[in-house]
């Protein structure tokens, strides 16, 4: 039996089309209705993750009760960095595929000791938990690259997908790799806007692949 | 002050990510507030439209009401076969945005007075009420074509986007300007994603993108 997937999204919106089109992807169908049902609340309002995270909190936990009330069974959030506001999501009663463990574990499985994280100052604490539970060492961003992480990410959700975006998203995982991460998580839901598997030479684990997956083995 | 947009979606799953990625891509936007906050129930499961009437209508009808429960303001819906239920989405009591009609008048002020219509036979029922009321006159496929048609549509459903579908699409809106179409309708959100305005000789209207404007008109 099938069960409705409920989406907090819009963090950003781009992102959140990318992970739904995966989903899609990920999903047997010869038609229409082998599809999974989708709740997604696109929420480009919600309070910023960073500045206001009590306010942030209270608007994701508002999201997730009103789409367990429009028929949600499983609930998921393709935004790493908001994932330090599970508590409240969880709150609404339903499952909460958290996108930060699994693609630790996701990591993991593949075999690297160390593995290099690309994902906002809010997210890599997030990771850096994730990753201890799960015994594998962390390399960050030094805080200069992670300054231009954040640029570049701060480009994409002004629409900004190009040749140099591309450039510099390639050029902050070989910066990882060459401070000896095995492997590299794109631990940012924008980052599969500008970077593949082909453009980093150790193993790229995307989180939003690995939350879509999850989702389609949990709804499917 | 932004409206939040209510839709529903589904039929097909593909035709409303691409909807939606049009809505953003028309939205002026620096940054993620900028964007429409958008509540999407994606719903594969809607019974036929062709087959089961009845039954689409009453799920189209819950649809609604949900998606007004869970804060939805504005409502819109890119399939336009559906559109044959717009009295029981529009007893949820919002204002609901009909793209056959906006369609239709978009196409009539291209200045064409005979318009060729690439729709299912559902939705090309509605448009020839939607011309007609626009003193616009109607082309239609040829009965071979539109069975030509419903095939290249299905592909879509099954995820062929591929160049065979291409071509058979560009063949079937050049059918239509062969038979006197002097302006062609996209009317089924599955065109969109096999046929550009430069594939046809004559402007070609398409259903989604008028829909999207009109949704951030309205929202923004």
């Amino acid at each position: 039996m099938m069960k409705t997937l409920g989406v907090l999204g819009g963090m950003g919106p781009a992102a959140t089309l990318a992970f739904l089109a995966r989903v899609q992807a990920l999903t047997p169908a010869t038609g229409d209705e082998d599809h999974i049902r989708v709740i997604a609340d696109i929420n480009p309002q919600v309070p910023n993750r960073h500045s206001q995270p009590e306010a942030a909190g209270r608007t994701l936990g508002e999201m997730a009760a009103r789409l367990r009330d429009a028929g949600a069974e499983v609930l998921a959030m393709p935004c790493n960095t908001a994932h330090a506001h599970a508590g409240a999501i969880r709150a609404a009663g339903l499952p909460f595929i958290d996108m930060v463990v699994e693609t630790a574990r996701v990591a993991k499985a593949g075999g690297a000791r160390r593995v290099g994280v690309l994902a906002t100052p809010g997210g890599e604490a997030l990771y850096a938990t994730a990753l201890e539970a799960e015994g594998v060492e962390m390399v960050r961003l030094s805080a200069a690259d992670r300054d231009r992480f954040m640029a570049v990410v701060f480009g994409v959700k002004a629409g900004d997908v190009g040749a140099a975006q591309r450039s510099a998203m390639r050029d902050l995982a070989a910066a990882l790799v060459s401070a000896g991460a095995e492997g590299v998580i794109g631990g940012c839901t924008e980052a599969p806007l500008l970077l593949d598997g082909d453009d980093v030479a150790v193993p790229l684990t995307d989180s939003a692949e690995v939350l879509a997956r999850a989702c389609v083995g949990m709804c499917l």
